[in-house]
């Protein structure tokens, strides 16, 4: 948290990025000389999102970094002045522009942990004014991440841990920054990769892509192809590549017993373009035009002579159709030309796959034959349809060292009074089995001895457990305005980026 | 636009905020000596939104600003060098640093217009590897900003136009960018206002909003309420409000025959500070312990004191339950104290509902009895629940004047080639009733002219149609590296702002 990511996470969440109600309310409690109380709010979700029994907490990071350049401008203070009735006092504007959060404490869930409905992931301590006009903004910084990097918890899950995923959704996200968080948080959810190049700037993630049909649509014919040659790796003699990938074309329609009449030039003339530009990393689209008529015969024959020239083509893209029958069907061809042509390496060419995939058409892929190696998820993931909230919300717990509680007319809205402890219970082989809720004032539980427990969902009976080991799920992150402890995300990744990935 | 929105559109959407494969095209274009080949794309939507009819374009001043602002700094050129392959001509990265839209020109419907599925809404045309570069950072502009505009515009029809409407999204956004964009365009679908300061502050939008539960939870005793005096409105002499507000709660408590020992104390107090804090600006959330035995009998002593000392108190939040059957009561109660107390104005106090609204629940209200006046919306308007992403794409029409077209394994991804005009038909009573795509090339079809046009959805059988008016659906916005026209944003609003609005 140095002072570059803080000036830009000023930009990301100013200041009166927050409700209208906030300063009102601020207004009041000062007013009434409230303002100082000490305070502590529980921020926490109510269900498990997308049906399932868990979520993945994010959003530590940028809670800190907004925490850090809490404050208010001459500008944000005047333009308070004119939206706030005209009753309001002068000198709440003073008391406004002097704010920050060197009062304020945070306790929080580390980035990347497994947490649950109902259990208070972020305890926000410090003077009532300031953690009440802390709410609308941590509720959105907290919110979505944790959503996201649940839903990609959820992608990969699906997917097995064989296959590698590539997050390529900013296009279809909802907003810039939209499209930002959900490439950091679903690499923390366990993606290998993303489309979004600025992700990869800022947060490190490996970046992968290689064409678009637009690329593949531009060229017409082998006239378009520039230089036309090229030379063998690492060889200076120029070869006439336009020549070489003909033969290999006639060689695989031979094979094949393909039709040469309805291959289309203008996209043998673009996989040759990008060959010449990255012979050693071929990964074109192969459905512009026909997979089976065009696309994976052009493939064939410049991957082919790619391989001759001692260059290791990458593999291939699908984007549209049945892309578990057609995988099986690429792969078969790859299969005839690693035997026919004695390349061992152009069987297991990969095959990338991806057409609006969901969490469901992921899991399918398990049941169905196919031979995908590489899925890339956009829409679905980084909006998350199937339920694009997580719904988090931020409640008021302790005033002054007192409980306190809203009732509601819906039940599940009422919140649990009192500041808390939160302990994770580990069973004898290390799996957490409980969280545990207890006020901070109560005897902390301890491994190896038994503790009564009311269980907040289900059989509501009291119960009696005994934790192998007990742990602490809340960190001390943030104390009266300093950052005390950045912990490391947890990566969730079940897979490891090999040496030559990402594909470019 | 200006220097400073332009500097601040490059925060917001860095120009590495795109696809890698952007940058392995244009290099490969680059290559093979392509990149300045003039190329046409069209930016469209394949299905209209939430299963309905229309969608509202918006996004597009977004667009202009990213335009403006696109540029490569030696840092992004830095990174994109460490990311693409070794193989990358040095000189490649040269270019990148002298790249910027100087010959960009783009046709654009303007901001707000009603538009439909398959109609190409934005037109890019210039340097083929530029106009590749933009897609994903236009798309992702436009996807969101047209979504959550035609949101609204649906709650807003759903709502009818009576009713006043609030979004209050920002904590359950797709993160903060998210939040204001829905803010932003939520108002220009329709809505009256928002909870978002930052919003109000960047785009001139009415802000809103008193207080939440936490307001009203943290107060406790009488005690807590400073000063406890107040002069009426105009004068003075300070009276004691505390013992007012108990005269005129032992007043209500008898007329309604409701017993004062279920009253809540504390939020006596927390309606009491607000009071006296904002006399003029009186609209409390009445459900933080139970509406009917609390929350309305609180509300009614203070509101009452209000009237008697010359304040217009403003009204009443439900913030869970069956809002209707609630508001029903409340009004009731208001016509009795109006009633009995002699105050024409209170049984128009304003009653504002805020619960979980969807565009379906919005419908309910105009079929079941209700007195809401005001309703805030947050989640389901904001994430867009029904359908959380538009779809837009981005698809090469024409290269060097040549038509360009993709075929698909899905039919529905195929490509309709060539640049086009896009016509608005309007008939006699000046409503459009047909949108017509032509050839560039084309003549424009003319005012009471019959023209043979093809429908591409539902009877495709060629049909003779004569308009009595036509228009440009999309007008020349950017014109080779230059704003060329800001067009008014087309509000769709249904009522306006009166006098005393928004509530505060």
């Amino acid at each position: 948290v140095n002072a570059i990511d803080t000036s830009c996470a000023h930009l990301r969440v100013p200041t009166l990025l927050t409700d209208l109600y906030q300063f009102t309310m601020a207004y009041a409690y000062w007013r009434s000389g409230r303002h100082n109380e000490p305070a502590v709010f529980e921020l926490f979700f109510r269900d498990n999102p997308f049906g399932g029994g868990f979520s993945l907490f994010s959003g530590m990071h940028d809670c800190l970094l907004f925490l850090q350049s809490f404050r208010f401008t001459d500008e944000d203070v005047e333009y308070l002045r004119s939206v706030l009735p005209p009753a309001t006092d002068p000198a709440f504007f003073l008391f406004l522009r002097e704010l920050d959060c060197s009062g304020v404490t945070l306790h929080s869930v580390p980035e990347g942990t497994v947490v649950f409905a109902r259990v208070p992931l972020m305890e926000v301590s410090g003077p009532l004014a300031v953690v009440q006009l802390l709410e609308t903004s941590l509720l959105c910084l907290v919110n979505y991440a944790s959503l996201v990097c649940s839903n990609a918890a959820r992608f990969r899950l699906a997917a097995g841990s064989r296959r590698k995923l590539l997050e390529m959704g900013l296009r279809r996200a909802q907003g810039p920054d939209g499209g930002l968080t959900a490439s950091r948080y679903t690499y923390v959810g366990g993606f290998d990769m993303t489309s979004n190049v600025q992700a990869g700037f800022l947060f490190g993630i490996p970046v992968a892509g290689t064409m678009a049909h637009s690329y593949v649509t531009s060229f017409s014919s082998l006239e378009e192809v520039w230089p036309q040659v090229m030379a063998a790796n690492g060889d200076h003699d120029n070869i006439d590549l336009i020549s070489l990938t003909k033969g290999w074309l006639g060689r695989v329609c031979e094979l094949l017993g393909a039709e040469s009449g309805k291959i289309h030039e203008g996209e043998l003339a673009a996989f040759l373009s990008y060959a010449i530009a990255y012979p050693h990393n071929f990964l074109p689209v192969i459905d512009s035009y026909s997979v089976t008529c065009s696309g994976l015969l052009n493939f064939c024959a410049v991957a082919l002579s790619l391989f001759e020239l001692e260059y290791s083509p990458l593999g291939v893209r699908l984007d549209s159709g049945d892309l578990c029958r057609q995988s099986v069907e690429v792969r078969h061809v790859f299969r005839l030309c690693s035997e026919q042509f004695s390349i061992p390496a152009f069987q297991s060419l990969l095959i990338v796959g991806t057409n609006n995939i969901s969490e469901y058409s992921m899991a399918e892929l398990n049941k169905k034959e196919n031979e995908i190696d590489v899925v890339g998820v956009g829409t679905h993931l980084v909006t998350c349809t199937r339920q694009p909230s997580l719904g988090c919300v931020y409640k008021l717990v302790e005033v002054r060292g007192s409980p306190r509680m809203k009732f509601s007319e819906d039940p599940e809205k009422s919140t649990v009074p009192g500041r808390k402890a939160v302990y994770r219970m580990l069973d004898t082989e290390g799996h957490p089995f409980l969280d545990l809720l207890c006020l901070c004032e109560e005897p902390a539980p301890k491994a190896c001895v038994a503790v009564r427990c009311h269980p907040v969902v289900g059989n509501k009976t009291c119960q009696s457990i005994t934790p192998s080991q007990v742990s602490c799920l809340r960190l001390e992150v943030y104390t009266k305005g300093q950052v005390s402890l950045l912990d490391p995300v947890q990566h969730t990744h079940t897979s490891q980026p090999e040496d030559d990935w990402p594909p470019l």
